[in-house]
């Protein structure tokens, strides 16, 4: 961590610094510069809050020049974590795996129908909201428990591990009978109570990146995840929110390598709610294998002009077998399955 | 609501659609324009999601022109709604009303020293934090309880109503008891399950402005908690995200007329987060007042270098009270006192 | 075109509207909605400009149907448009084209050894800033017309068709003579009186998209080249500006379907400005080709920790032709060649 | 300047680099750190390109200490800059200057009849532009030349000195000869080739904030302009895009106290273009004088409905009056005048 303090600091604000972080055992470095006093920090400075050294007046910056995550971190855990999902393995060089699914359930038997066509066109796994978060408290807010209970048929008859998005403490026994990945939403990336009770899970947990979170809030944010005990955390990313208006949101695919970079941990790509338009979904997910993803979670709706919601960026199954059969070829090119 | 449908949609699918929405109670308007044909639906659209008819695949563009809030909506309710706060109003011509504290409660002598100092200084009421949303899981994750109960023995002494932050459903009983306004941060925004809560509450709500929503989202937040049947809701402008390195967030202070002109409830500012630094917490809150804000909430801290949680925006006492001062003459200019 | 009015609006004015719109020779079609007035104007909007109608107190909001342009538009020129530059193709279903060189001209020697490098690998075209784009006056602003004509030197040894960048209305004689590709940069997107000038070239166009621009205003900005009777603009995606900090800028890939579909013009990515940093180059390739381009403009040089501008996100050549090798195989799994 | 490399660094890495900026003059520091080797780079620091180091495949991260800009630095040059406009002076504690007038000069007689309003109302200089900068093509482009003369007919009619943009090069001569404050546009904020231009010439430059540019950038292009040898720089702050719809740009007034920190010189505020909507105007502009803005630039038309350019955000000559009004009272208590 590197300190930059004015000039004009006092000899004596100067020695008081050093002696408090050397009395909590950093070593410490000082430059004296043109303009500026510029202190090097050594140590493990993640304990340290930046913010709280900026509330010196004497301190004109601070920049944090180690990761602010350890769990996370690739530079402490080198090899990918592999989550596995009961059997279904995400990350490393595993199988790409395909997510399909409506945007929320909507009854057993269209859920049902929806994942026949889900399961035959190749999917993994099958995603279908139970909570839904709203912008307005007037939509559709979500079948709740029952939703869930037509998730484990569906998952009962064709085989499909169940994703659904959890957005309450309250429901976490649920989720745990239920579910086999707990969705945390985009949303709730930085709802740190759920975060932390989430950590205590059993369960893997889908990471959906935050509306106008950094990559580096977001790996804190697993960070929070690994620390309360629950190591399988999978990245999701959906889209950021920017200027853009013909895209519901803005698809960031360069995390794909950053992630890989950083952290040791899987990470997929949602093209649906990133684009918020079926039409782009299919050359979005091509772009997202072939810059590396492990894994696609796509909306499959039999019917989207019938959707409850989100039918503007669901898929038919036909099309997502499609985007299956052509990522396919191009995982092959890049030396995966899919 | 318009609905623009492609000019090669077969007579008959316009013919289905005008149906639905007749059967719904709506009535219908074709323009049939050069390149498209466009519907307009009318009556109260509130509850029609666009994202569903974006599922048409006929369907170009919608375009919603009545607002999609009711109970927020002063096209229903053009007189200011006022809250009353332990007698203290906010909102309306009344008073604009100081806010002042610490991020976070740090123990009871030093929260009870902050709370004399924002009392002479001329703060109505007092905030602090005594469970803290943190980026990072090893950052200092706030007092809990008794930090709650510092605040209530700070308003024994001083009679300042405390405000709080509420980041979890299951402390509601806890702030029911202890707080007299709970605050909704900015993370927690879009948090609906905790809205949903908070919306049975009895107490007043300050509800943050989420880090990248937009003024109609934020309403629409507002309108979760009156739909619950709490009316007495807050807005807090506190800084949105930019590519702006300079300053934490950039303060949107143009919310103020926008918040007026189209809700009737009270606004303030929160100049502290969105700067992010004490050197221009005073001229922003002028500016705020000038603009027409109901109120300002302001970091204090008796010694910012040492705090606990962003030291880096706290106003000592002398300046909170020089700010209160300025303040109050800017506030004389506008016609309101403060 | 759709404007709605207050429902407050006397009879009078509406009237009054309604017949400078019938003069202009659109016809008008009007919904009495619930709490708005909304009419439709149908005819050719292009030439209306909005926020002269926003002008007018009574309405309340426009929005526009149709798009604001034409020539780039694909509703009136469904076949894709291919741009010849000296013999390479580059859009429709021809081969994808791969531009690679140094961000700047440095000098003789050390662009013919890039140039025979960039051939080798496999590349189509010659990159290389004469002019270069500082946000800094003290840093390398670019060798001038020496630049230019050491490309034409390596244009000549290598066969490789040569790209600049424009700053200047008063270079456009150097150009014409000079360079194949006339690029102008993100920060010259909107400067209106380049683009017109730009207009008046024999020269094709890569128009990069600006920082902060949206897609509508990108197509405008080619609306500007092509309405001066330049119809060869190739779109060229380089990243947006939001506030991420781990990337440059956010490579926007989903422009690539959505500029296929609403125009007929080639669009082509800049993965190198775009991440910022080599180590993502070579995954937004892949995943460009993917999604659909029909190119790649990428930063090579022999020595990127001695280039003069942007070492971080240059390739060296092995690396470069590592990329094209992989691109292929993708290139060949969706159709196409590279 | 501090770099960040690798731990992995080979010890001749290291020893080479240090010579190499050690035979540039600068001396080096160096740190040790747990995971990571950092230097510091002591000396005059701004004619290094940060991310040419980045080329350096060991270099892990590039932070800059001091500024990168010098003439326009406080830290350089403490006393304020007041440009002084045949006569007005603008910045320092002078006299709040408000600069009224139409978004485009329409024709002699209108522009005759608004500079008359904007002088009775209490305005100190007159706005109008002849060259437009439109994101449509087929919009009006502005009448040129004669609008300038028309700018000089009310200029000697009323005595207020001109402002109008300068979109080209070529007109550097026209300038010159007919305005008083040559205004560089948002868009055309880094044109490098106009910024350099502009340096040459006599006159003022009131210099907008780009629609996406980082205040550092912003203070970069006055670099510019200062280098070239003129240092009569205004800045005019006019909205930042951001993902909020409700107004055209957000306003960011935290630019104000920021710019007069680091920079000597004066800032101006334009809440027409920031807010895009007359009826926010009001409190814009009485918050900007309260944050301690050196002026004011509001558009002004005396029929905005007929106005042939922006008229949704121009203000009626009487409301333009109660703005000067109202915020001269503002100007009193913070100590000033206008």
């Amino acid at each position: 961590m590197i300190i930059t303090m004015k000039k004009s600091t006092p000899q004596s604000e100067i020695e008081k610094l050093t002696r408090e972080f050397e009395d909590k055992g950093f070593s410490i470095c000082l430059i004296q510069g043109t303009d500026y006093n510029v202190f090097g920090i050594i140590g493990d400075t993640t304990s340290i809050d930046e913010r709280m050294l900026n509330g010196n007046a004497y301190v004109d910056n601070v920049t944090r020049i180690a990761a602010p995550y350890k769990k996370a971190n690739r530079l402490f855990h080198p090899e990918d974590t592999v989550v596995d999902v009961n059997g279904i393995k995400i990350g490393g060089q595993e199988k790409i795996v395909v997510i399909g699914g409506p945007c929320s359930v909507e009854g057993e038997e269209p859920l049902l129908e929806i994942a026949k066509g889900v399961k035959e066109a190749g999917g993994a796994m099958l995603r279908g909201g139970a909570y839904k978060p709203r912008t307005s408290p007037y939509a559709f807010q979500g079948l709740g428990t029952p939703g869930l209970q037509y998730m484990c048929k569906a998952r009962e008859l064709y085989g499909l591990p169940v994703v659904s998005e959890l957005m309450s403490e309250d429901k976490i026994d649920e989720f745990e009978e239920y579910v086999d990945v707990v969705q945390i939403g985009a949303r709730n990336m930085q709802n740190f109570s759920l975060l932390k009770a989430v950590g205590k899970m059993t369960k893997p947990v889908l990471l959906k990146r935050g509306l106008a979170n950094t990559i580096e809030e977001w790996i804190m944010s697993a960070e929070y995840i690994m620390a309360g005990g629950n190591e399988n955390v999978i990245f999701c990313e959906r889209g950021i929110r920017t200027f853009e208006k013909y895209t519901r949101n803005t698809l960031d695919l360069s995390v794909i390598p950053i992630i890989k970079e950083r952290t040791h941990l899987p990470i997929i790509i949602d093209p649906s709610h990133a684009t918020g338009n079926w039409k782009y979904v299919e050359s979005m997910s091509l772009a997202a294998i072939a810059a590396g993803a492990d894994g696609l979670i796509i909306e499959v709706h039999n019917c989207p002009e019938k959707a409850w919601s989100d039918g503007a960026q669901s898929l038919k199954v036909e099309r997502f077998q499609s985007v299956i059969e052509k990522g396919r070829k191009i995982a092959h090119v890049i030396g995966r399955d899919m």
